[in-house]
């Protein structure tokens, strides 16, 4: 089997086109606000859709031969790499980002949802290129959402199939027109919600900019803010709406679905959904309760900054309302392995998910009964359903490559000269799309001091977690390029 | 099916009984050295004996039903704990550690060949109880060749059927005699290079006290010293022997067997003796290098204490021979991860195994391919057999659940106050049965500072490691004692 390169880069082209339409819509920013960076940003709009228009049209008379698996993984890996390239020439041509190394880390940590900045000084920027910072993570969410209900599925990564499965009706006959429609859908909740978070954050006295920013980062999980202080800027009611909308943008977005439609014994039917209540309900508890006994805050302060810190890390936004890191090391610890948790499947968190998690503990005690009887054929049950072995075993894969490469990468991380605490958190974080670390990548520090090569290194990483893994190593094995 | 209670008790006793005869073994060193510590062994010594006595003979009228599987899990772990509650014994009634909570730790640090130690003076100790001290590791090597050859196999704990298809000629019919065959073999080996490592270290110059203390402790990948330094005391040459014996100590016996019989290819056919010697040189050379370029050590001091480090920790032995925590934080890094390696199946060493990384990474390499072709069948192969799903499901589930209870080991510890390092590096040495860890728990520090609480869930940790974790766990199961 051959790839079908033409038929690859012709969809490549069509996103790189649309990136270049969405640039233009900071333009109304840099104008409104007397920037001169409208001209850096016209250009970078100009050269994208051009580029895009290229390798769209040069590639459109393909071959009427149908997309395979395997260009299936390229064109993901390659679409978000190009849409990161494309996507730094805001930063380069305003001068806002002059080095190409920190403008490739801001725009993929965009376009991954991740939220991790080498920016010390956010305030800073032009308010158009700033904005373009906030919408390259609502870009991402974008596609994420495509990817999760469309592509991963049907690739078989990770145990995604068990995801749709919580789709509405989605029959394997009726798969093609039935998945449009619930991308569709969901892309609608996630418009919505971005929309409502906004009208909120202005009903509490923001600034428009301010609120449709925060708007698009908190919908994307990625947690970019427009200012240095990150949501510690703003007022506790401020912070209340946006625990909600992370707590949203955290949900699978199906459930948010039948939400709306007020069918909430849908919502509460999803084990997946009451595990994610939970963690985030008793991670609150355990967490509040030692910041108010250490003293720190006020009881209403000591839940807030619980909650808030919580919530931000468990569904991967990233956003900041404390110094987590001067808690005492218990928290930090505590933070620390939050980050490894992730939001739900069919949201747009990254991570490792809340679903796998499920899996791989119901798989773990069922085989302390599997040692007993190992001739039963005992398969985990998620939502009364049973899990195929198949699919637990992907899963459980999932985890353990996930954990290989995060030791690996603090391995690698080290040999840069960067400390234990660091190398750590700065792993953890872009694997999981988080933003914020610990160490000297902490809620209050950024990533600008690391060496280039760390930086690309973790770009890397940003990519490999937000597409699941699997997606981007499989290219880096000898089975996916034989010929056969 | 009920429980063979009075069999299990008759097995305790018999084993409660020869640890007391065990204890009679330190008389002569008391008596030699002119201590009155002499009292309390033979007190001791005779209180267990005494104890075993009556559980023994009290049992011995049992009904002739078999042993079942069940029976086994609870000898297996009960058996650990006897040993540790009886061997406190000599240490509490000498006073050289008057604390019971102190006792224990140290003697299930000892039995379970951990080395983890709470004694800040050890030379200060009277010799008979250092003898002790010792024996007890080299006691706990003695069950663990048992146990590896002849009961987890049986009772299929973690993918254990694969390192005795390694045994010479073990087939199902004839299981049982072979086994006991097996087992006084590996025991001759056991016992005769502890026996050769003490006379070259005699030849060294080191005095006949020192010399089958270290010879004990080594071949238990133990860890226990007669020196507050450890094996730092030595000169280099002492040092180098040390290194071959702890090498020695965590390879398969079995193919130590066939190497005293000069068939070396048998030992190289091995992949995990392949795997075991390259991670050992691996790691020794990028060591090395970092010492010697970071102008801290001679080329050769660099290589030495490289290679023992390495050596010491991927054994699980613990003894060290420089304060590996003040070298750069990437060495930290890398020996941390070290812990997690563990030596041979089928050696004394503890910790994951270097059997189950490679039957891990084969799968999840394998993993991306299955990604690509779903419908095959793709077992791992290992010493070119193919591995059941079965074992690479038990194994893979041995890692993850390794792997949980080091997070969330850590994160108990954290919540007595204890700071992230010392949690990590506490549960890490302790779970992997090291010895020394990182942190305030470090090559050069103790135990003795941490809260009681935390001493006992370390002793109970190193019991859990020992017994590959689903031993001990199957008993906390509702499967377990259901009856039926």
């Amino acid at each position: 089997m051959r790839f079908n390169y033409k038929i690859i880069i012709n969809i490549l082209g069509l996103l790189v086109l649309l990136n270049g339409a969405f640039m233009f819509l900071c333009l109304p920013f840099s104008l409104y606000y007397g920037e001169s960076s409208w001209k850096a940003i016209l250009l970078s709009g100009l050269i994208t859709i051009g580029s895009g228009f290229i390798l769209y049209f040069s590639t459109r008379k393909n071959s009427d031969r149908e997309l395979h698996k395997k260009d299936g993984y390229l064109i993901v890996s390659l679409g978000w790499i190009f849409m990161s390239l494309f996507g730094t020439l805001p930063f380069l041509l305003s001068g806002a980002i002059p080095n190409f190394t920190d403008a490739f880390f801001e725009t993929i940590s965009g376009f991954t949802t991740t939220g991790a900045s080498i920016l010390n000084n956010i305030e800073g920027l032009p308010k158009g290129v700033l904005f373009w910072r906030s919408l390259t993570q609502w870009i991402g969410g974008m596609g994420i959402i495509v990817l999760a209900v469309a592509i991963l599925p049907l690739l078989g990564i990770g145990g995604m199939q068990l995801f749709v499965a919580e789709a509405p009706g989605i029959s394997p006959d009726k798969l093609k027109p039935r998945i449009k429609e619930t991308a569709k859908r969901l892309w609608l909740i996630y418009i919505g919600l971005t929309l409502a978070e906004t009208i909120l954050l202005m009903i509490t006295g923001m600034s428009f900019f301010d609120a449709i920013n925060h708007g698009l980062t908190t919908m994307a999980t990625g947690g970019f803010s427009t200012h240095n202080s990150s949501v510690a800027e703003f007022n506790p009611f401020v912070q209340y709406i946006i625990i909600i909308f992370m707590f949203l943008a955290g949900t699978n977005f199906t459930l948010t679905y039948f939400g709306l439609k007020g069918r909430f014994e849908k919502m509460w039917g999803s084990e997946e959904f009451r595990a994610y209540v939970f963690i985030v309900l008793g991670f609150t508890v355990i967490v509040g309760a030692t910041l108010f006994f250490d003293g720190i805050y006020s009881p209403e302060g000591a839940f807030r900054n619980a909650l808030f810190q919580v919530v931000s890390i468990v569904t991967t936004t990233g956003y900041v309302s404390a110094d987590y890191a001067s808690w005492t090391p218990f928290l930090t610890i505590l933070i620390f392995m939050l980050m490894f948790i992730g939001g739900s499947s069919g949201s747009t968190a990254g991570g490792v998910k809340v679903v796998r998690l499920l899996i791989l503990m119901k798989n773990t005690i069922l085989d302390l009964n599997r040692q007993l009887h190992p001739s039963a054929i005992l398969p985990v049950r998620y939502n009364k359903k049973a899990v195929s072995m198949e699919i637990t075993f992907n899963i459980v894969a999932f985890i353990m490559l996930y954990i290989t490469i995060f030791v690996t990468g603090t391995i690698i991380m080290a040999t840069m000269g960067i400390d234990f605490m660091t190398a750590l958190g700065s792993v953890a974080t872009t694997l999981g799309n988080i933003g914020p670390g610990i160490g000297t990548v902490g809620p209050t520090d950024t990533f600008a001091h690391l060496p280039a090569f760390g930086k690309w290194f973790l770009a890397f990483l940003m990519l490999l977690g937000r597409l699941e893994l699997f997606t981007v190593l499989i290219l880096f094995t000898r089975y996916y390029w034989r010929k056969y």
